[in-house]
């Protein structure tokens, strides 16, 4: 599949151990011009499975109408347990600029694609990060707090009616939360020590939430294969804090103790810009475009 | 165009200075399916046109014969004047390996076409690099010496039978060169310094012929404009000797001057490789693969 312009979508949905309606769900969202099933990752003990798509801005809003209608058939959570927070059977989809599209794209598609949720199936749509329509909405985990239990009441305060349908949960479904936000890079890199003390420090160091880089999560954790320690990374906007300014960073406060980086790992998908952005920084290019690349040269028009 | 397999072709023709006939020669290899002209750069001074094409095995096989054959009948070199040294009115034709191809399945192609040129059009064909019969026609500059005017004789000589067609050179047409060679980088380095001593002394360092790394060719060029040097290089086999490895050369002898590093310039083209081979080094990757890239994994079948 070659479009000129990608739009990535991971929807998180609320069910992953019954095998022969996952296959179902996936089954009617298939073969969907334009679009492609990157990846599905189902976690038993959340009882709730990760997809990926991609594709064009057309494709994907048919395929997740699709998966909405497939869900709300297929899943009632008033019989829904899992250990990870939900509050609707496709709790939440992100829509994801990867190429040629902009964030405001993106924005415009999560509205058109969640005023036709509510109207379509009757479900409460709340919009959220890039989408949002207040500063609260801007954050899942605000708008998630109270889970599909607690909406039926939080559903009725006036901060907090929905984007889009009706002021009640749907019976079986509940509520949806439609938004655009960056594509988020996991990235880990590991140190040549066994001190779980050094990877929290670094962790605590380099994340936002302790005063380190705008858009960093980070925790330490043990590799007890190995016997090392590795700095957990979510870059959350690549584009604003790049990989290698946060991977430079956990290699200066690593010297700090005596330690090195040992090496790193990609976990899923990148988009190419992160790349390039790497190679073009530490070669210290003057004006490299991405045209540049032959086989991207191949690829236009 | 987006091909699973993609080989690159430089042919570098004997003529720039005849707008017309440079038009024509374009129009016949131009739509020709599963290829394309990436870039198509005359030389006045030389009277030589340096034309990129890219495409399938079998679309190139087709657009390099079509070259042959509109230049065979567009230009006589009895006619051509220009200081570069040519042989042949299509001078030479490498074929690279650049997605999903090997330098194998370049140097059978180079075979084929070769075989095809001599017995369509009764020019005499020279294998090189990749694919030289000998180690004497490893070297382009070693086959071409004496020119289109020595070659008369030259193709007399036992040692310099041609590979393929006539032991006498075609008399409007010439030899020709055909081969397969691993693509070349042009990468510079610029320095903090306007010494151009220092620039030498780097180039002589990293470049293969006086005792640097194998697939460098290296020389200080002085930039008037801005007042700084350049190591101006190229890489002839990026797999063997990646760009990072001859940047960080570079780095490490500009430092023994007490010297900076203040950008770098790729000039033209780069397989999409050797930019994720650069972030790879760089982040210190255990394990990455390009198809974790999304615009990748997306393409793939």
């Amino acid at each position: 599949m070659n479009l000129t312009k990608i739009i990535e979508s991971v929807p998180n949905i609320s069910e992953a151990r019954r095998d022969d309606v996952l296959a179902e769900i996936l089954k009617e969202i298939h073969g969907i011009p334009d679009t492609r099933i990157l990846d599905v990752k189902p976690d038993l003990d959340h009882n709730r499975t990760v997809i990926s798509l991609a594709g064009s801005s057309e494709g994907l809003k048919t395929q997740l109408l699709k998966l909405y209608e497939v869900c709300l058939k297929k899943i009632d959570l008033r019989q829904h347990q899992g250990e990870h927070p939900r509050a609707g059977a496709v709790d939440v989809a992100p829509l994801i600029p990867i190429k040629n599209v902009t964030m405001e794209e993106c924005v415009r598609l999560a509205k058109d694609i969640g005023s036709e949720v509510a109207q379509r199936f009757e479900i409460p749509v709340y919009l959220y990060e890039f989408a949002a329509s207040t500063e609260a909405r801007r954050d899942l985990a605000n708008i998630r707090k109270g889970e599909f239990e607690g909406f039926m009441e939080k559903i009725l305060k006036p901060e907090w009616a929905p984007d889009f349908g009706p002021a009640q949960i749907h019976p079986s479904f509940g509520v949806t939360v439609i938004g655009a936000r960056m594509p988020l890079i996991a990235f880990n890199v590991n140190l040549g020590t066994a001190d779980i003390q050094i990877a929290n420090k670094i962790a605590k160091a380099v994340r936002h939430s302790s005063g380190g880089l705008r858009f960093v999560k980070a925790m330490g954790v043990m590799l007890q294969e190995r016997n090392i320690v590795q700095v957990s990374m979510n870059l959350t906007d690549y584009k604003k804090t790049p990989v290698y300014r946060a991977v430079e960073m956990v290699r200066r406060e690593a010297a700090r103790y005596g330690v090195n980086v040992v090496g790193s790992e990609l976990v899923g998908l990148i988009p190419a810009e992160a790349i390039y952005d790497t190679a073009d920084y530490y070669l210290q290019m003057e004006s490299f475009t991405p045209s540049q690349i032959l086989e991207n040269k191949l690829m236009e028009e």
